[in-house]
């Protein structure tokens, strides 16, 4: 993996009408966004949720790939005919959809030559020249267009095959958070919390979200930058409108 | 609620930094999308997340606010210094970021004179005519502006406040769903339901998404119609496949 030090920005184009008609739980953008900004330094700017449909594909894909450094898909890459995605990056790409030769030989492996029907061969049809993200879990492997890298929808499987993906990114600058959880509610601190903000916007991102804990109300105050200095800096004013407020910290261990 | 024989469609806009890191799992999306469904007929098309940026906001309620018939945002209208929906909206619609006399009036009730300090003040400060969406627990009003509803981030809140924004919608056709769990893997049936899609493509749309239940291997086939007589046809043809197949149905009643 390569390092940039310079802020690497990434989409993730969900792929499903399950997701979209609320009959699935998404749970690939909270794992995503984790892994991608702790392990490659890459933020993710933007998730869109899209039907499995191909004219709507291939406009967000084009869309996407020039706006960001990455855009991740997930979804649309398994036997079935809702599965376009792969056609549907060709067609955007205006590259051929034809069959992967490694990814073919990996799938006839592991069915077996007997086993291998039309359904598993489709999904070795990638655009040309995709490259393979190995999947150690269910063979089939995800692939990479461009700047586009194009994983499945079950999470388990997309989880075990995530580090495969590593070797084509190139990695951005970490972005580090710190988060205080207090006993109070937001309007209690939100005029002092915008003036920190608003004294270090150029450098640390602040974030107020309230939570409810066994019935009692709190507020997580988040600080996200690139610069482990300024968000210290950030966390001693925080802890003065603390202490000046006599507010409580909820400590989590 | 009026009611409208056609397709009545919707995008969901997700405004919010803690989801795009992925510190905060959405579950408005799913909790959303099948209200929307089951209760009003409405189809949620597209779904975006985003950070809190206001130029980023302002021209995603541009496009998104033309493209379907109604826009549904959560997140960002609290207290604090990061919520700022209600003022990019307005600058989205040109229309000034003002207190709402009711709004006003429902927050000084709720707080009492003396603890209505400037952060809760601002979560009466609204677009110009927008109109209220109340909030039982925490009294906040959501609002709506020409076709954007306007709800908060926080799910135990937006679930508790979601029947309140019924009167404003025009209801469209109920899109009806049918699920059969099958004990098999998906290339052994996509070329059979590839056909059965294909008959009926215009009437119903099929989906299959494969899961894992005690260490076996099944896949659910989903049909969605507003006709429940072609999702009927749908599942004769499907259960002929089964029987052919000799494929196992889970039960799961």
């Amino acid at each position: 993996m390569k390092k940039k030090n310079k802020k690497v920005n990434a989409a993730i184009l969900i792929i499903g009408n399950e997701i979209l008609s609320g009959r699935t739980q998404d749970k690939n953008v909270a794992f995503l966004s984790n892994w991608l900004n702790s392990k490659c330094g890459i933020t993710v700017d933007e998730v869109r949720i899209i039907p499995d449909v191909e004219t709507t594909i291939i406009k967000n894909i084009k869309k996407l790939s020039k706006k960001f450094n990455y855009v991740f898909t997930t979804g649309g890459i398994g036997p079935t005919h809702d599965d376009i995605t792969a056609k549907s990056i060709s067609k955007a790409f205006r590259l051929k959809y034809e069959f992967n030769n490694e990814a073919y030989q990996i799938l006839e492996n592991y069915y077996g030559k007997k086993k291998f029907n039309d359904g598993r061969k489709k999904m070795a049809k990638m655009p040309a020249g995709a490259k393979l993200i190995y999947n150690p879990s269910s063979a089939a492997p995800g692939f990479i267009t461009k700047n586009v890298l194009s994983l499945p929808g079950v999470p388990s499987i997309l989880n075990s095959m995530i580090e495969n993906s590593k070797k084509y990114l190139v990695k951005g600058l970490r972005i580090y958070s710190k988060t205080i959880n207090l006993y109070t509610v937001e309007s209690n601190i939100s005029n002092q919390l915008g003036k920190i903000q608003n004294k270090y916007k150029k450098y640390v991102d602040i974030g107020s979200y309230p939570f409810f804990r066994l019935g009692k109300i709190g507020v997580s105050v988040v600080s996200r930058s690139s610069s482990k200095t300024n968000i210290a800096k950030v966390h001693r004013e925080i802890l003065e409108v603390i202490k000046l407020k006599k507010i409580k910290i909820l400590k989590l261990n």
